[in-house]
């Protein structure tokens, strides 16, 4: 997280949230109005128009406009069809609303306090998703849902978690939970249908049912959120089954549907999804490229926190190591982003043949034999935190080549469809915590991803959480995430000979083909 | 009640709530649309659009639809500016949907329990406002209500009547809570503030400011009546602290505001209002005319339920007189029209004087000597309940005239503010219990009603109530009341010599002016 920038929106000044003072014309005989409907007189005037007051609090909202004398803010939340009136509070408070932005992974957590007002980051949490107790893979965690009772009792985890991670951003920050006046969620279609209490059960069975794609913006008290009793939630909508919200989230960060031009969105996170289009027309397609990619099948591999080696320099002539370990200190681990930079290094001091194979002809003093085969000793026990030597094997690198092969063979076949070459692509964008760490030139290298001018690379982070952060300061975004759903079109990727054959060539270091890489000499 | 009379509506198949049946496409690989926006795309193809569901009730909504076979019933609910999904249910349930409507008077709440599908009433019943217990005027309630806590008292007291009342009307007739989907309600402002829990205490004191005027639609369970799980709730708008959504519901209900020829509404409640107008423009005013009309404020005065004489004839030879008691039986008390006919016949038998007083040159054998003056015995003990003679006294009478005479003033001053003569009224409603039992002759012998052809004059019974039950069928009238609320002003009657004087004319009977009243001719 870096709190110095601001989120990026497009239009300045249309959050989704806002507070403005309100001077109510003074009542009298010939204008006795009701107290209601002349703030909502007022409010379309201002171009709040229709404006909504729950029922159960129209008594409080007259109350308390009686009580500051008709001078107040009120604060309004964009619902869409209809502004709803949030609050009214003290002229004098000032007018800064804050939100929080929610990024339903099923791995991780990640909550991030929002000034609104102010398009600036105040705090952010990255916590462990709670119903990983139920499975980690989200099929087990769809299977045990199948009941209302067990529906519930996953989805109670996933809000308890959620509100004792705002809660303690709120006393870190200072921030009272009354300021907040908006949640803004977004996550796969399971987590969108645990986090709303909707019935999974036939996402995962043939014809790929959701219950529900869309979701109205909602009380959160009305959800769960007791403590935030004056706030709207909204959930990003699904394409469908196999295109969550988290990924048209991503879409709508990296404005992909309003560039002339092709952009690409590869966002790896549990899994991989890849998102081409521009603005007339987008594809989706997914694949389970991602749990090697963020570190997590190799034995070593852990995600990009800190303790992770993220960064690799092997020397040319001593075949010695050179890395970085993240937040400094020793290594526990390596991420994502330290495995292709550990193996487009190996690849060019030659340690790695083009196979992905330990070279047989030379004598590198980190090489160890091991009860599961030969390994390459990144970090020495000196270096580590459990005085352990970090071992990368032979077969880490080949678990790894094939979640690189995934990928490449991905992002050719989506590109083949729309009959693109990669040089057609403008910008690509990186999403992911992988995405964060990942130094393109290196994946460039063990053909990872397509050999284009690196400029063209572009790391977005939690693109998620960025969309979800970027719709609390631009309302505009609403009616785009519903433009951008239309136009996605989901692309079943079928195991075929053509596929198998692409992948087969994605396996070697960078590819049988050279030609698709000319820049990579090692 | 009449259960035999339709509720009457201009638009046929436009009921408030309609159940549908709903076939929905087979989902496919090729047509994997969710659950629920597959239902909301087919309602929006039969014209349903836009359509909520609220998120509590989104998982029970896909459950049903499934276990249904995704062929079932729709309940949809209009709110105005969208549809509601109130129920998904068993496609051989039938298409018949109830509803309550309900009259919140300051003395009496009547609620009817409607077949909205037959446009039948299947039952009806009448119970006195517990709030009485805080004040029979609503003054003393509004200023006992100034506290959020003693608001919610007088609220609690009202809701749990009415929830009684339901529950007893659903008993008798058999029908399930689960089956009523709308309960439409009307009353007067301060009613309407005590049945949506808002600050009464600004409508009583200049510049006379309800908390609101309008209510969204919102559900019954969400203002305290749990048991109707998939209700919405209507409440009729108000125009402005003297002019309720009782009113507007009257004037709904005799359709005032469609008509090319000036019409008029007399609804005499425990206040009397007048409503004059046509399609281009409506004037409304009140006045304290009420309580003597429905027998409040004579010594055995009663309301024109069982027991009340509500026809009198006076033989002009003995004087003796002949009455009809409401249900058969012995005589408890007259009501207002018993006494209309008393008076009137008691003139036209030269028993009264012109000035109201006994004739002291008849030797009338009904007369009695009383500690408050002289009465006149209109029942002996052998026809009385208690035994005891009902007498009616000249104090009682003095009252009387005043009240008929307070009616004819505001009708005469409510004409001349537009320039119209009585001749111009097309047509004039009589609403109320009272007005449902009046007899139009009598109350012009006594001067209380202009005197025009006996046709023109149409007893419409409780016309809150009648207009609460046309919109629970009609749904086009949720806008009608829009319309009608926005032409509507409010006259005030401002005590000058022009009124005191054509008041003090009309305490006359029928009236100081003879040609005011030609037919009269006692």
């Amino acid at each position: 997280m870096d709190r110095t920038t601001p989120i990026p929106v497009k239009l300045e000044n249309r959050p989704l949230v806002e507070s403005v003072v309100i001077d109510l014309p003074a009542p009298s005989l010939s204008d006795n109005t009701a107290d209601l409907d002349r703030l909502t007189l007022t409010l379309a005037r201002m171009g709040f128009s229709p404006v909504r007051i729950c029922p159960r609090r129209m008594d409080e909202t007259v109350r308390k406009m009686r009580s500051q004398g008709l001078v107040f803010r009120a604060v309004l939340g964009y619902a869409g069809s209809h502004w709803e009136l949030l609050d009214v509070i003290d002229d004098s408070s000032g007018a800064t609303v804050f939100g929080f932005a929610v990024d339903l992974g099923t791995t991780t957590l990640v909550l991030r306090l929002i000034d609104i007002s102010g398009r600036k980051t105040v705090g952010q949490i990255t916590i462990n998703n709670p119903q990983s107790k139920w499975g980690e893979d989200i099929l087990s965690r769809i299977l045990f849902a199948r009941s209302r009772h067990t529906l519930l009792e996953l989805r109670a985890a996933l809000l308890e978690a959620c509100s004792h991670a705002m809660g303690q951003l709120l006393k870190d920050s200072g921030v009272e939970a009354s300021s907040v006046y908006a949640v803004s969620c977004a996550g796969n279609t399971a987590m969108s249908h645990f986090f709303w209490g909707l019935d999974p059960s036939h996402i995962c069975r043939e014809p790929y049912l959701p219950a529900a794609n869309t979701f109205p913006a909602a009380f959160a008290s009305e959800l769960g959120f007791d403590f935030l009793p004056a706030s709207l939630l909204y959930l990003f909508p699904n394409v469908g089954s196999y295109v969550g919200g988290d990924v048209l989230a991503g879409v709508v960060a990296a404005d992909l549907a309003n560039s002339v031009q092709p952009r690409m969105l590869i966002d790896v996170g549990t899994n991989a999804e890849v998102i081409l289009g521009n603005r007339e027309w987008l594809l989706a397609c997914a694949g389970a490229a991602g749990p090697a990619l963020e570190g997590g099948v190799v034995e070593r591999g852990m995600q990009a926190f800190p303790g992770a080696i993220d960064r690799v320099r092997i020397d040319r002539k001593t075949l010695e190591p050179d890395f970085r370990v993240l937040g400094g200190g020793k290594a526990a681990g390596i991420c994502g982003s330290g495995l292709i930079d550990l193996v487009a290094e190996m690849f060019f001091a030659k340690i790695l043949t083009i196979q992905g194979k330990f070279s047989t002809q030379l004598d590198c003093p980190r090489f160890r034999n091991t009860p599961d085969g030969r390994a390459y000793a990144l970090a020495l026990p000196s270096q580590t935190a459990d005085a352990q030597e970090i071992l990368v094997s032979e077969i880490d690198i080949g678990v790894f080549l094939k979640s690189k092969a995934a990928m490449y063979t991905i992002l050719s076949v989506i590109c083949r469809k729309v009959g693109l070459d990669f040089a057609d692509l403008e910008d690509i964008y990186i999403a992911g915590n992988f995405g964060k760490h990942i130094d393109p030139e290196m994946a460039v290298r063990i053909g990872m991803i397509p050999d284009l001018p690196l400029d063209r690379y572009h790391g977005i982070g939690n693109s998620s959480l960025l969309g979800a952060s970027m719709l609390l300061c631009d309302r505009t975004l609403l009616a785009e995430v519903e433009k951008v759903r239309s136009m996605i079109t989901y692309v079943e990727l079928n195991v075929n000979v053509e596929l198998i054959n692409e992948f087969r060539g994605a396996l070697f270091l960078p590819h049988t083909d050279p030609r698709l890489f000319p820049s990579v000499r090692p």
